[in-house]
């Protein structure tokens, strides 16, 4: 972690991920057994592809929270376990999308698709890995499950397209950038929730909660992820730093620093960030790192990430309180302070 | 057409796709205005891309054979509209993605995907015709047809996967490459017939036939795509002439070539099939296709392309007479002697 990193999130402390997601480790390690079961019946050389890119899996935030709300909801079934791999299924998928577009070659700190198999195999991989998740929704429940799968993924498409049409756009208004995260990441948060209300049986009143939860949970966890590519250490979020600069992603930090920046101020920065893209080397980014700090963006960034949080936390405590919802409200911090 | 293709065809003649999809003309319209409608609920950036690739619309022959089916089967709903929609968006984000694969810059003569809205934008775009063609199935018909679609997208995944795998791939057998363009290209017209047959309620036998039809129509359409890359007149195909061989495709015209070629013609032949991908500049292609008129190998080409027209038509013939059933039957005709 760097220390101006530190010095934002306030020495927090937190549980971690295996803390928060104890009661669920079992059915968690049966989701991460899942998911390669998914492609034994293809060809063999997709059969490697896709176990080699899910042994590279993240920390399944996802499948965690939806399996502590069927938990919550006192869901006794084992469609959770499938739900869960179907949502990781979709993030799988954009990921490897993703880093095609971004021409990523690390991801938490391993190779991406992209640097193992190229670009056309990644493509096809991560198409294989979209159909299979809503394939497989398909035998959780016909009724609602996989037309809200359909949905999300259709909206975190529809954020990548504007956040793409956006790129370099300095003008940006912090309004449109949080419709364009919405739906390009805080969605999927959203619609994992939804999904396992829909399981547990939850009441309106619940779902209408745990929606918000995720929604502004996913926001938080985005939010957080523009100050992580500014600030964060490449050995711990296991990627490079300024990736979004470099591809022109306006995040939030910019956008408020681009909003108090003086004429002149505002005019240099726009060029730096401008050349950032064209310079192959590292360059030097003291300046900006100072220009940030005089003007108070990263706290503001962490501030509006944290207000957030404070929303996720008040959905989640309109539910009845067990050791779940004790959880959920963890994880919020969990999010908010992370590191990686 | 060129000469050489001419002779090959035996200068047949055949009906036009307008005559054959005659008595379906209204519905392949509404098919043709639906499409668009699937992209009004979107971004205006991904509305405006969706309509932009949905306006270069090619022959909509899948839709028009599932038309001709409903119609022979008596179907009097307006689902296979829907259906006929859902099949084309699933065909149209393979080419979106075979286009970036390829770096295909035009198809039937307009400019692609790729090639207007950039790599990045072209690969999104892919990703919402696949999803939306799976939300809009699942208003069809919950029970059979989304997974009938989920499945064969799965499958044209993998047969695009392996065929990139056997990529410059000389020793490639005939067998291996009938498996692949199965599941590339036929899976799709036969899962266009078994739709036909779900929604029309077709029998078992009626159900076995037409998926025999599809299948081998499909394969006729792949092998005769094949010959139209060698000998086809690119001003009307639409595409560049040799796009095959150039990203090393091994079609069937090259497998039968090199299994006949002795070894010293095999091994200069290969040294040429390796060089024209790194020669951006038009090839003197004389010599290949000297070679493939000395070998017999378009002509064997063509006489499979032509046994399997016949058992598309067999199949065919097992239905009850209809006008609907002597159309499907010159529709082998038509993809069999097609010069585009």
């Amino acid at each position: 972690m760097t220390r101006m990193y530190t010095a934002l999130t306030d020495h927090h402390q937190n549980l971690s991920l295996d803390e928060i997601f104890s009661p669920v480790l079992g059915k968690l390690k049966s989701v991460e057994n899942l998911l390669p079961t998914w492609s034994e019946d293809t060809s063999p050389q997709l059969k490697r592809m896709a176990r080699k890119i899910i042994s590279k899996q993240g920390k399944l935030i996802r499948p965690g929270i939806l399996l502590l709300i069927t938990g919550h909801l006192g869901y006794k079934g084992k469609k959770d376990i499938k739900a869960a791999a179907a949502i990781e299924a979709i993030h799988l998928a954009s990921l490897i999308h993703d880093d095609i577009i971004d021409g990523s070659t690390t991801r938490r700190g391993k190779k991406t698709a992209l640097q193992i198999f190229g670009p056309d195999f990644s493509l096809l991989l991560g198409d294989f890995f979209f159909i299979r998740s809503l394939a497989h929704s398909l035998a959780i429940d016909r009724e609602k499950i996989p037309s809200l799968l359909t949905s999300v993924t259709q909206k975190m498409i529809e954020g990548e397209i504007e956040e793409l049409t956006h790129a370099y756009d300095y003008d940006l208004s912090q309004a449109k950038y949080f419709k364009i995260i919405e739906k390009k990441t805080a969605c999927l948060f959203q619609a994992t929730c939804e999904l396992a209300c829909r399981l547990g049986r939850a009441t309106k009143k619940e779902n209408e909660a745990l929606k918000k939860y995720g929604l502004n949970l996913g926001l938080v966890f985005q939010v957080v992820d523009d100050l992580l590519d500014l600030l964060g250490n490449p050995s711990e979020t296991g990627k490079p730093g300024f990736l979004d600069l470099k591809e022109g992603r306006i995040t939030l930090p910019i956008i408020l620093i681009l909003k108090k920046a003086d004429g002149r101020t505002r005019a240099s920065l726009i060029n730096w960030l401008d050349e950032i893209k064209h310079s192959s080397a590292r360059m030097n980014l003291r300046p900006l790192l100072r220009l940030l700090q005089e003007s108070r963006a990263l706290e503001q960034t962490h501030d509006l990430a944290k207000s957030l949080a404070q929303k996720a936390k008040q959905s989640a405590l309109a539910l009845k309180p067990t050791v779940y919802r004790q959880l959920l409200l963890d994880l919020v911090d969990f999010v908010l302070y992370r590191t990686k």
